[in-house]
């Protein structure tokens, strides 16, 4: 017998047919002779509605009321599937954010859990009882309802996980597990059995949006094995059919690469002429940090003739405009001749936990890159991962040259 | 420095423009000086929805379930008038059945409020924050959800105006106040200033529908002055623009008659040629209290040559099947000859306190209709109403004599 976690999310709840379905896997899973918990998103679009009425009420509407409104609509998807469990002849009931408690900060709207209260739960499981716990909320310590940010029902499943010492976290998506690259590029993208941590975490931040990155977070953190998995296909007997994300430690035979990413939503900004001299970097990224701007990528040149040299940075495509207008403001301070921008660049990123202890990966990329013309504007490093810059009419060629180029094709 | 509590059904809360009016009101209340409580309903066509839910999910739902799904339409309205009263520049918030908490008994569905703790609302209210409390919900012993059953929200102000010892429970919906009559059948009906608990019972359980029956019932209990007034209409600066639901003590003129009510939701049963002998009502009304029907107005005749007699009975129009299924059933048992039903049948009442110190006013009613020509089935009396059975054919006819029989008309 294992404890498992189940998590389903918005699509898989979308009206009562589909929290149907959900009810019958979950019965599969107990049928194998496990112990479940399950929690659950609101259904698809609920979460907007009720965003849209706090907007509309007030464009500043207090945080701590905004989650009492957007929280109920967990709470219904919870009580409807404690409903569709029992009338399969299940044991169940919903357990809300403030019965278990979820304990969490006071940050309204962006929350964290701090605690998971589950004797309750236990005593009901350890009873036959399914446990179905809504996602995303919480009670903060004056039990003023709190909720997680958008998608943190992941983090949900994954904290009540680990409160509850549960084998696995299983989360189901509308995707079956976690590819090499998007398949819709490379159709030789193959789903991984295995991922690290880190590797889901560099391939979540860099686009391939699959989990939370708070969840893969804390699942590192607390040592949850996670599972993405599909909630749309029929698994048949397979012990694991998605992607199980793990500690590198249960990792035996360590591929090089694990996937290669891409991003759309960025901007370059280069600042020309700058002097060459100390602080004046200091000078470009302080009122940029003030502004709230994320910079990502980082390159400085070599000093030209005349002292000078220039800066290239990115950031979210979102900030180019005011990047530009904190730069413009910021012209006396820096000294710079010039700013130019491009917001037509995509950022390639290959990420696997195996390149720390083998070199030559950074090269490969520059090498495959170099064999199809694309020129490279930009390189971060780390690490698990390489990243390059460049014109965004190149994206999909150079993800595949390197799909190709690292080995990660599905052989047919 | 008056304390209210406000009141807003689901059509003054169906959406947020009409939830930034409400807040308005509110405001002005505040404005006056008074100490304010606010209980809200759910959207319109909400809770249906959120029904509609379960039944899909199970025709069975668990109770517990059911009543954490349907409860949440309330939570969302309650956070939204707490946003849009702060974004009136008051200080306003939320406080859900369970924040409370509100503990109710453990009948899902139909639960009853047994306790309201209000020290911390207190205690808010007392720092100048305005308590918005979502009706319909509270808790059992147990901490779970629980909910009052459709139209609870009433009793729920009701509750809350006793807990908080308030002054007066101002329950706002979309009619301005408890009429003589049905303005739709006679024109020239008056808007009640004053009306006893009784009175409003006996009126609203025979078909002027303004306040729900259990909520009267805790009012008098409870004795909370209890005003129904229009959510839709500018009130100006009239104290009570409404119809105030008082003891009978309030009342010092005392009117004969408070109004003229009627119900078409009636059937009438005769059933004839049973044995005139002691235990035969017995076994006619024995299996149908035991098939649920709730039998309302009854009469026998005399014995009839040949030692028989017949009795005449209503049901709601609704069980008239079922009603009929079960004397079929019993023919043995009660031995009657023959069974007739008829559902063209309505029921008119004349209520007022008065009668009690005044004799004639049962023969008013009866001259009146007998004027008119208008046969009279079946009479039921009680102490402060007046109810006969008559063809459902003459219901507006006969609700328009008695309104003038009884000087209720309005002066032009």
């Amino acid at each position: 017998m294992a404890r498992i976690v189940m998590k389903f999310g918005g699509t898989s709840m979308a009206g009562t047919e589909r929290i149907r379905n959900v009810a019958m896997r979950v019965k599969a899973q107990v049928e194998r002779g496990d112990e479940v918990a399950v929690v659950v998103s609101a259904m698809a679009g609920e979460t907007d509605r009720l965003v849209g009425f706090c907007r509309e009420a007030s464009p500043l509407a207090d945080p701590r009321e905004y989650d009492v409104v957007v929280a109920s609509g967990e709470q219904v998807t919870a009580g409807l599937l404690a409903i569709a469990l029992q009338s399969l002849g299940l044991k169940a009931r919903s357990w809300l954010g403030w019965q278990l408690p979820v304990r969490t900060s006071d940050a309204h709207g962006s929350a964290r859990i701090e605690d998971i209260d589950t004797r309750a739960c236990l005593a009901s499981m350890a009873a036959g009882e399914i446990a179905v716990m809504p996602g995303f909320q919480g009670v903060d310590a004056g039990d003023r309802v709190a909720t997680l940010g958008r998608g943190g029902s992941d983090t949900s499943a994954v904290a009540l996980a680990a409160a509850l010492k549960a084998d696995r976290c299983d989360i189901y998506t509308d995707v079956d597990g976690v590819y090499t690259t998007d398949p819709r590029i490379v159709p030789r993208a193959r789903k991984l059995t295995l991922i690290t941590y880190e590797e889901m975490l560099e391939l979540a931040s860099v686009g391939a949006k699959v989990l939370q990155t708070r969840s893969v977070e804390l699942a590192m953190k607390e040592k949850v094995r996670v599972q993405v998995l599909s909630s749309f296909t029929v698994h048949g007997n397979d012990e694991l059919p998605g992607t199980l994300v793990v500690d590198e430690d249960e990792i035996v035979e360590q591929e090089l690469i694990a996937g290669v990413a891409y991003n759309r939503n960025e901007a370059k900004v280069t600042v020309v002429g700058v002097p060459d001299k100390p602080g004046v970097v200091a000078n470009i990224f302080g009122p940029l940090a003030e502004a709230n701007v994320n910079v990502d990528m980082i390159v400085q040149n070599y000093a030209q003739a005349g002292g000078t040299t220039d800066v290239t940075f990115t950031v979210p495509r979102t900030e180019l405009v005011l990047s530009l207008d904190v730069l413009a403001r910021s012209q006396g301070l820096i000294g710079y001749t010039d700013v130019r921008s491009d917001d037509a660049v995509a950022k390639i990123s290959v990420v696997g936990v195996g390149m720390r202890s083998h070199a030559g990966v950074a090269v490969t990329m520059f090498k495959a890159l170099a064999d199809r013309g694309i020129n490279i504007q930009a390189i971060t490093t780390s690490e698990i991962k390489v990243s390059v810059l460049i014109a965004e009419e190149y994206t999909e060629l150079a993800v595949r040259v390197l799909h190709t180029a690292y080995g990660l094709d599905a052989t047919t």
